[in-house]
């Protein structure tokens, strides 16, 4: 999917929200815990129920390796019902990967081939040949870490570097890499005044922001600052979403949870 | 495994060798991928080649989740064939994960308790709350990232922060994280004369050192600069010693070429 393509469903649903499958069977409906495939089921009734809300999914991997086998095949089967029933939604693997160039290759391969992702989350910490590798699968993207939504982004990532912050700088290097223009980032909601600056290096590119709802980010100082001419923002909830209700009705209240999200959202691209 | 017992074992074995086990199907002799698991295979014959030689191994994930479910499933089997058969071996899950703390908590739990690996690479670009999620296991070991053998490591871990470098800045603000005697942390063999300033901020912590070999880093001059009083070092081959030969001697060749390095060690070991 071409980022020209998902703007395009932005403004078809007047959503431009993310969905995070982040499944921990310890706050899934009970009955669910029978069936043979607990996470697939989960994750199929909040796909059924949100995917006309929403215009990405992201299943975060640490939730499926947590499960060994059986978790990396519910995300095997969880990435093929999208792909199958849900072409026009862009998928994310979040998975913040990073390596020496030939394994981060293999990862790519992993994430863009094997599991046919869109996109997958990397970390910037080993620089150029880590990222490059991703960059180089031309149809898909890669979304890198700039300034992350938890406490721990102050230890390093607010510090500064050749007089400005670290992630600013990995922000102006990253332009510089071949095939840049694949390039997304991770913008944390829960600093929402730094999208000014973030949006004076990279005006369009589109960022990835989590935070919001149980993180504590706010939606529209977010879109304030951080919205772009082609909209350039995919807004993360998860378990604010996918855990509003733990009993037989967790799809409709996620539903609606996602809907009150995408109403905002409808809101706010009107009156841009 | 305790650091103490690690370092008995390196005394004992007369070899702080780590063998990383990065199987890519391309490279392997052609009568393995007739068998069911060929990947599995690889590992359980340079294992049993190179057990007496080496004191860890260690798998990269990446090379496993390229392949899907099935490497996932020769990544379990490769970890329970070490634990049934070489207790004494330390284990390292080269994942170089790292997330907000729920999510770290999960990869965790997918190295330490599903794969029941010894330690875990971890990325430290989202600070404090990534990493101690896994340094909170008591009885296992969190390698971070500092200063990586790669090109890209000069891009922002050799940029200087708050009046040193970016890589420094890292291990010393590490050492105030909770439970940080479960740290280790990796550092590139391409760089040796780097060895002096970490051992100042990090005395005895036991270092994983990528780069020798394929990557170009010299054993010798590493061990000068880097050796300490428990040895604290633990140098990895892969592509160096597991692609010795890709016919059917592959596993002899694998083990000439261990040999040769747990020689070079005994010799440093016995001048220590």
């Amino acid at each position: 999917m071409t980022t020209q393509q998902l703007t395009a469903q932005i403004i078809k649903k007047k959503s431009f929200l993310c969905i995070g499958l982040d499944v921990d069977l310890n706050k899934i409906p009970e009955h669910l815990l029978q069936t043979e495939d607990p996470i697939f089921e989960f994750n199929k009734a909040i796909i059924d129920a949100t995917h006309h809300l929403c215009v990405a999914y992201k299943p975060n991997t640490a939730f499926y390796e947590a499960y060994g086998l059986k978790g990396w095949k519910a995300l095997e089967k969880t990435i093929n019902y999208l792909n199958t029933n849900h072409p026009d939604i862009f998928t994310i693997a979040d998975a913040k990967r990073g390596d020496i160039g030939n394994t981060s290759t293999m990862y790519a391969k992993a994430f863009f081939e094997d599991l046919a992702f869109d996109s997958v989350t990397v970390a910037p910490y080993m620089g150029k040949d880590s990222v490059e590798p991703f960059l180089a699968f031309k149809d898909k993207h890669t979304i890198m870490l700039a300034l992350t939504s938890n406490q721990g982004a102050f230890d390093f990532q607010t510090k500064t570097v050749e007089g400005k912050e670290l992630y600013k700088h990995v922000l102006e290097t990253s332009k510089s890499w071949e095939n840049s223009e694949n390039l997304m980032y991770v913008v944390g909601a829960t600093k929402a005044e730094y999208f000014t600056d973030i949006r004076k290096i990279s005006p369009n590119s589109f960022l990835l922001v989590p935070g919001v709802g149980a993180q504590g980010g706010n939606l529209q100082d977010v879109c304030k600052y951080g919205i772009s001419d082609n909209v350039g923002l995919l807004i993360n909830s998860s378990r604010g979403i996918i855990y509003a209700s733990n009993n037989n009705d967790f799809a409709e209240a996620a539903a609606a949870k996602a809907k009150e999200l995408q109403q905002q959202m409808e809101v706010i691209l009107n009156s841009k």
